[in-house]
């Protein structure tokens, strides 16, 4: 049976966690939720972020689902570093999955743009890159002061998710991977991308393949989205191009996200994009389709395919039979899909 | 009288420039016009893509206005690095200002934003950041291959760019200047960036700012771009967030660009961000607006204001006229903008 760390953490996240633990208890009957207390509660109350006591017992678990955690009263950066970040570093979790799709019933912003035309998945690395904590400054609060940042990008590092993309567009319909960088200026890394990429692309002659520069690459989001399959990239450049695919599917409110160790060693992660919203937290009316997609992407993970696909499709008649500008009610969204992914 | 460099280029570059020049002639009779030969062309002719002899007869005049560069002949970065970067940091135009506008008669992509609702202007860091050029590698071609690239930041460079920002926005109408960074992992710069930041604030109590991540500006830029004024914000998030400002507001084919050395120690650049589009290069079809907008940004950089002011009303007159769909030729549209701007 599956052994899931719940971290709810603040604002909303325990609102719509719940509603996806709702949702795995009704696909997979039995399974077993712990929760953790972190977040900016815990980190106000006892000033810790993430004790290396909980970092292991994290670690015997089969996942881990996170709400949200953070907080205006927490100073900026330490929950996001502290937990989120340490998280992804300490175990190992290099793929950062994103999809993206444009739901029926869904009003997106965008006038040409009809449902079900985008279904997009980023890839975004994230265990490297500007992400390492590689920086450092001199002669701070002066007039000679200096910043650097550093993006430490490695073959190991490169290979491996580019190799995941590829696999994960082999099991998609339009079997297509677009390499996003900046090789025209980042020629360092951009090579080091381009040559990985071009290597694992020989090994999947049955994968299309092309090269944007993140600058367009981030105006055909716009565009163009349709235009995208599976799309891997660096961990900056993923961050920025997700947010973009977020906001032309529909907003952030609905986009999941995992953040993965495929080779099993140690748990993933899994949490909507969306933050704690504080100002909307405790009146249980905040959308948990975000957190329930994250749970599917839990499921898929954890090798329950078809227990994914029955939350996927749950999801899509929930936001088919919605009418834009109605008031939802967190419970009662959770319990449709609940009933309905079993139904 | 105004002693005016003109790179053309490639592709469409001398089609659209012509037109710039067109339209400066009937707006500053007399401007002085010299061609120079470079791109890939030149490059391809005789493998220089700058010479040192050229750079300093660049540096010998008021202004550059460039058309397009680059050809798919040419191996990527060549011309971006040898000519483009090149220029921006020799010139050490460390303004790179890039408006972007819905104007009326222009369709964008989103469905709820009104012609004339957008109109921001991202001033760009230009000389610093990750465009510095300082990475390396180890190891290529091996699986223990590493690659790095730095991001430089200096309280010199990033101060000044921040100054011109809040300088503009206090010339605006809504005076706000919106920080982008990301200051919550990019701990080091975005600190230097935001320290900054306050510092220059605190001396225009009549400008009002907001901070955001970059992720999250990228995701605004598309669901409410019609927050921002002023955005201020690194080299490289800066090349990302005004190709998704031009996105939303009609295109990058309607967008004008200044590569800006305000202390006039150098001669700034002004050039459409669109390419050379080799493919309707030479067909007399290519829209010369956002060439003629980048002359208007030259003007007013040159301390022509009014005259920038005519040729930006001349364009909002033909673009208000447009019927989406219709053909255009380069030469007349050139031809219309000249005779309405001097009307
Ligand atoms: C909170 C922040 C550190 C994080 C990131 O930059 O990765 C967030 O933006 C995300 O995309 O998950
Ligand atoms: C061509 C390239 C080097 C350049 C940049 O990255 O600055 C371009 O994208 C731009 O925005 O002017």
């Amino acid at each position: 049976m599956a052994r899931i760390a719940v971290v709810a953490g603040d604002g909303i996240g325990p609102e719509v966690v719940a509603q996806a633990l709702k949702v795995l208890d009704a696909v997979l009957p039995g399974v077993e939720a712990t929760q953790y207390d972190l977040g900016a509660a815990r980190y106000h109350r006892t000033g810790e972020v993430l004790p290396d006591s909980v970092l292991t017992e994290l670690a015997g678990h089969d996942a881990i689902l996170l709400g949200a955690v953070g907080d205006p009263t927490v100073p900026p950066g330490v929950l996001e570093r502290g937990l989120l970040l340490k998280l992804r570093f300490a175990f190992d979790q290099y793929v950062n999955l994103r999809p993206s799709r444009l739901w029926p019933g869904v009003p997106g912003p965008l006038a040409n743009v009809k449902p079900g035309e985008v279904d997009l998945v980023v890839v975004r690395e994230g265990t490297e890159g500007l992400y390492a904590g590689a920086g450092g400054s001199l002669h701070r609060d002066t007039p000679a002061e200096v910043a650097t940042e550093e993006s430490l990008n490695t073959r190991h590092g490169v290979e491996r998710v580019i190799r995941d993309a590829f696999a994960r567009a082999g099991r998609r319909e339009r079997r297509k991977v677009t390499l996003v960088h900046k090789t025209n200026v980042l020629t360092h890394a951009g090579s080091l991308w381009a040559r990985a990429f071009a290597a694992v692309a020989a090994e999947h002659p049955d994968v299309a393949t092309e090269y944007q520069h993140v600058d367009a690459a981030a105006m055909f989001l716009v565009t163009q989205p349709q235009r995208y399959d599976v799309v891997v990239t660096d961990n900056l450049f993923g961050d920025i191009l997700t947010d973009i695919a977020a906001a032309v599917t529909g907003g952030i409110g609905l986009a999941a996200s995992g953040c993965i160790n495929p080779t099993g060693a140690y748990p993933s992660m899994f949490e909507p994009v969306h933050g704690s919203a504080p100002d909307i937290a405790g009146k249980g009316v905040a959308d948990p389709v975000a957190a329930v997609l994250s749970a599917a992407l839990l499921l898929d993970q954890l090798g329950h395919a078809d227990a994914a696909a029955r939350v996927t499709g749950a999801v899509a008649a929930e936001l088919a039979g919605r009418t834009p500008g109605v008031a939802l009610r967190t419970d009662e969204v959770g319990d449709r899909l609940a009933a309905q992914a079993v139904a």
